[in-house]
């Protein structure tokens, strides 16, 4: 199991829609997806616009080979494209154990 | 409740003793701090030496003030400090619900 880390920023006025729009992806869109395993979605207190979108999934392939080359990644991004203020910064992390 | 998300970056070669001095820290020093409810500690996949502690809290207080103000929070950099290759980047989110 590992966790995608997504760093995100949006664009101020979108708040709302983005919150929304991730929400209909996590009903519709990952549980489709080959490998996904769960979510934490947090909004930053400090910096508004931030969010972390934690998705847990079998293995790092099925994030970045599986979904990022399938036409649910392309939902995905229809979704909440638009909201971004910036590319998220994205990396993948693993349990200390 | 809210979650703290330490991002830290450490010294190439203190990996291990970051690792030992974290777990040591979450037996020793974070259950005695008030508010303080758990942990997740993840190493990075494609990043070497960074990082991500993320600690729930009752309260952001209970951080901000209660741990911050404490010899806990002395304790707890004293076993780290010197691994840090940078200050950590510390903000706090709460659940989008």
């Amino acid at each position: 199991m590992i966790v995608e880390i997504a760093d995100i920023l949006i664009k101020q006025d979108r708040k709302r829609e983005f919150e929304q729009a991730v929400f209909a992806a996590l009903t519709t869109i990952f549980p489709k997806a080959k490998g996904f395993r769960g979510h934490v979605f947090y909004r930053c207190i400090e910096t508004p616009g931030r969010y972390s979108l934690q998705l847990t999934w079998d293995t790092l392939d099925n994030h970045t080979v599986d979904f990022r080359g399938s036409s649910l990644f392309t939902e995905w991004r229809a979704l909440v494209g638009d909201c971004f203020a910036q590319p998220p910064h994205v990396e993948h992390f693993e349990c200390v154990d």
